[in-house]
C-alpha cells in the first residue's frame, strides 16, 4: 500500500528532515522586534525556495509588516489550505537559555531526544511536519497529495497586523474547502488532539484618576480619594465568592456544553491535580460548579494580567497617587460578542466610580471564540488517521488560548478550520529552552501523511 | 532693641541664606534608596561644616543606616534641642518634574517667589530656617541664642530605623528642656500653627503568591488562581461603603475629640472645599460621619500607597502572574498601638487568603500618635512670637502626617516637643515639583529669631 511507502520514506529520511528544520531554526525571525526584520524576510525566502523544490508555485508576498508565504501545488477535487507561522517569540531572558536560542541542536534528554531552539515547537517545527509529509509523498508518488495551498504568516507572535487585510485582498486565491492549522498540542503525551473549541479574547486597560497630582498620605489621607483604593474595590468585585464573573450580561448567550462533548471530555479523565500541581497549585479557582476542563476550555473568564499604581520601589513612600492602572483580559466562548462585552465591562466600571474619580479605557485586541463544526466528514477522517498513528483515538478538545486565525478563516473566507498539532505541555514555548520532541516531529510528519491520505 | 537688629540682619543676608539652602538641595540625599547612601553622608557632612562655622561643636555620627548630625553650642539656663531631617523623598515619577529635582532654583510664580527642588520644603528648607536664625543671632550678638543642641536625622523618610537606638545610646547628651521641631506647616497661607496632635504611622508591605511561575492566561486562566485577583479582593475590602476601615479592632481605644478642641477647630473655619479643590477633588473620602478636619487630624486611616503585579509595560501580555504586591500604610491616633494593629491587619489578610495562596508580610516603620501638653509656658511664648511675626495668632492644630520623633522625645528622653513649621499646603512635598515659598523661608527664619528671643 502506497501510504506505507510514504511512512517508510518519512522514517528513512528523518535525519535530512531534521537538518532542514535546524537550518530554518537558525534564522532569528523574531517578528515583534524591528531589528530582526531582514531575518523574517530571510525565513520567508528560505521557505519559498524549499517549497519550490517540491513543485509548489511559491512566493514571498510583501505586506506593510513581514511577508506572507503563499504556495500552490497539486491537483484534486478537494482543495486544502495549510496554515502555519514562521516568526518566533523574543528570547529574553537570554541568560536562562542553556545555549544560543538560534544555534539549535538535537539533544538526548531523560525524556527522549529533543530538538532544542527558539521556534522548534512554535511554530517552525510544527509547520515543517506538514511540508515534510508533502515531500515524502512527492518522492513516493511523484506528485503532491492533492490540491494544496500553503499559507505561512510572519506576524503571528506580534498580533498579525497584516493578516486580515491580506486575506481580504487575496480571498479568491486563499479560499479552499478546509483549512488545516498546525499550531496546537497533544491532549497529553501520547493522546493526539483536534481542537474544536477555541476561546476568544478581549483585552482592556483601565486607568483610574483621582487627585490631580500625587499627594502626601499624611496631609491628605482620609479626606482625599485614593485611586488605588477605588481600583482594588472595583476589581475586587470582578468575581463573586463562587468564582463567577460579576459583570452584568457577561454570561448572556453562553451555552451549556452539549452532552456528547461533555461525555467525551469526561472520558478524557483529565488529571487536574497534576495539571495544577505542576505549577504549585491544587484548587481549581474558576466557577465552583464547573469541572476544571470546562473552566479551561468552554467557560469564559476574567483575569487581571497587570496592575500598578503609587510607589512600587524599594522601601516605603506614603504617597496617595493621582492614578492607578490595570490590564484585564477576558477569555470568551461561543455566543459572546467581544464588542458588546467591552461595553458592558466599561459601564460596570463606570457605575462603581466615586464622584471625584474618572476612568479612561484603552482597548487592546479582541477576537471572538471559535467552535468548529465537527460534523464535517474531514474531522472523522482526521480523527481516524491520528488514531492509527498514535494507537489511541484522537480527542476533540477545547483550547483555553486564543488562535484568532481559525475565526478569521471562517469570517473572511467562509472556510472551516481543523487544528491539529503535536506540541507537548513541557515544550516551553514563549519561554527559555524551547524544544520540540523528535518523536512529535517524526510522528507529526507521519500523522499528516495519514490525514492527507484520507482527505485527498 | 537687639531682636530688631537680628531681624534686619536676616533680611539683609537673605540671598546668602538662599544660596546655602540651594547648595544643600543639590545633594540628592534620598534615604530609602541604597544608591544614594554616599549622598546622605555628604549632606550630613555639609551640615556639620556649616554648623562649625557658627561655633557649634558639630559631628556626623555613624549609625547602621545614615549618619546623625549632632551639634552643641551656646550657653544659658534653658537647654533647647532643635530637630530636623536632611534626607528627602524619592523623586519618581521623574517625568512629571519640570526640571531636575536636584538642580534647585528660585523661581517667580503667580503666587510669588519659590525655591523649587526636592527637599526645599521637606525638610531642608525648614531646618535651615532655624540654622539661619542662629547665624543672624550670632552675627549680631557674637554668640548663639542660648544653650542649643541641634539634632538632624537622615532616615526620616525611610522609617527612622536608627533613631530610637541612637537616642537611647546618647540619651544624656540629647536630653534638653524642650525639643523644637521644624517639619510641619502653616494652618493656612498666613496663619502660623503649632501642632499639638500628631497621627502615628504603621507601614506594611504584602506579597501574595499563587502559582510557582508566571503562567499563560490562555492555558491556565480560569483554573489557576491569580494573585492579583486575590490581592484586589482583599484590599477592595479594606474600607466599607461609609469609608470606615474594616480591619477588626482597628478603632479599639480611639477616643472622641474633647469638646474644647472641637470648638477650637470649628473656630478655624477650615475651608475643605478649597483644600480638596486645590488638588482637583470635591468630596471628602473618609468616614462619612466625620468632619474633614477630623478625617485629617484625629481619625485613623488606611491607604494603599503602592500596588503592582503582572505585566505593566506597553501593550498587552496575557500573563497570569506568580505574585502580586502592595504597600499599605495606616495613620494612627492616640489610643492605637502600632504593634497590636500590625497583628490585627496581618490576621485579617491571612483569613481572606484562598487555600492555594500564601502571603508574606514585610513591616515598614511604625510610630504611635502624639498629643502635646500645651499647658507648658513655652507654648504660650511661641504662640505670641509667631503672632508678632505673622500678624495673626498662631493656631494650635492637629497634623495628619506622622512625625514620630515627637513621641520618641517624650518616651525616650522625657522631653516635651513643640512643632513649628512654615510649609504651605501647595508645597507638593513627596510629589513632583516640590517648592518652598521664599516668604516662608524668610519669615520662618524671622519667626525662629522671635521664638528664641522669648525662650532663652
Amino acid at each position: 500500500m502506497s501510504l506505507d511507502k510514504v511512512l517508510a520514506k518519512i522514517d528513512a529520511d528523518l535525519d535530512q528532515s531534521v537538518n532542514r528544520l535546524l537550518d530554518l531554526l537558525r534564522i532569528p525571525s523574531i517578528s515583534t522586534d524591528p531589528a530582526y526584520k531582514s531575518d523574517c524576510a530571510r525565513a520567508a525566502d528560505w521557505l519559498v525556495e524549499d517549497l519550490k523544490t517540491l513543485g509548489f508555485d511559491a512566493s514571498s508576498r510583501p505586506t506593510p509588516g513581514h511577508p506572507m508565504v503563499v504556495a500552490h501545488g497539486g491537483t484534486g477535487e478537494r482543495h486544502l489550505l495549510f496554515y502555519g507561522h514562521y516568526d518566533v517569540q523574543p528570547v529574553d531572558p537570554l541568560d536562562l537559555w542553556d545555549r544560543d536560542p538560534f544555534d539549535p541542536e538535537v539533544q538526548d534528554t531523560a525524556k527522549g531526544r529533543v530538538i532544542r531552539g527558539r521556534g522548534s515547537a512554535d511554530d517552525k517545527g510544527q509547520l515543517m511536519t506538514f511540508i515534510e509529509a508533502c515531500r515524502a509523498w512527492k518522492a513516493v508518488h511523484g506528485s503532491l497529495p492533492g490540491k494544496l495551498t500553503i499559507f505561512l504568516e510572519g506576524e503571528e507572535e506580534s498580533g498579525s497586523p497584516s493578516l486580515i487585510p491580506f486575506m481580504q485582498d487575496n480571498a479568491a486565491e486563499l479560499k479552499a474547502d478546509i483549512a488545516l492549522i498546525c499550531d496546537t498540542g497533544m491532549f497529553e503525551d501520547t493522546t493526539p488532539a483536534i481542537v474544536t473549541m477555541l476561546r476568544g479574547l478581549l483585552g482592556e486597560e483601565i486607568t483610574v484618576y483621582g487627585p490631580d497630582k500625587d499627594l502626601h498620605s499624611g496631609m491628605y489621607g482620609g479626606a482625599a480619594i485614593n485611586p488605588i483604593r477605588v481600583l482594588t474595590k472595583i476589581l475586587g468585585n470582578l468575581h463573586d465568592e463562587t468564582g463567577r464573573v460579576t459583570v452584568p450580561h457577561f454570561y448572556d448567550g453562553v451555552q451549556e456544553l452539549p452532552d456528547a462533548i461533555r461525555a467525551q471530555w469526561q472520558a478524557l479523565a483529565f488529571d487536574h491535580a497534576k495539571f495544577l500541581g505542576d505549577v504549585g497549585l491544587s484548587v481549581p479557582a474558576g466557577e465552583q460548579d464547573r469541572t476544571p476542563l470546562e473552566m479551561l476550555w468552554s467557560r469564559p473568564t476574567a483575569e487581571i494580567n497587570g496592575i500598578w499604581g503609587g510607589y512600587t520601589g524599594q522601601g516605603f513612600k506614603t504617597v496617595l497617587p493621582a492614578e492607578a492602572h490595570a490590564k484585564i483580559s477576558f477569555r470568551l466562548v461561543a455566543g459572546q460578542d467581544p464588542d458588546v462585552l467591552r461595553g458592558h465591562f466599561r459601564a460596570w466600571v463606570q457605575e462603581q466610580l466615586p464622584a471625584d474619580c474618572r476612568v479612561e479605557f484603552h482597548g487592546h485586541g479582541n477576537g471572538p471564540a471559535g467552535v468548529m463544526s465537527v460534523e464535517a466528514p474531514a474531522f472523522d477522517a482526521a480523527r481516524a488517521a491520528l488514531g492509527e498513528e498514535w494507537g489511541k483515538p484522537a480527542a476533540f478538545v477545547g483550547c483555553g488560548g486564543s488562535i484568532p486565525i481559525a475565526g478569521y478563516f471562517k469570517t473572511y473566507l467562509d472556510m472551516d478550520a481543523m487544528l491539529i498539532g503535536f506540541g507537548r505541555d513541557d515544550d516551553q514555548i514563549h519561554s527559555p529552552n524551547e524544544k520540540y520532541d523528535l518523536e512529535c516531529f517524526q510522528k507529526g510528519i507521519r500523522s499528516w501523511a495519514r490525514v492527507l491520505a484520507k482527505l485527498v
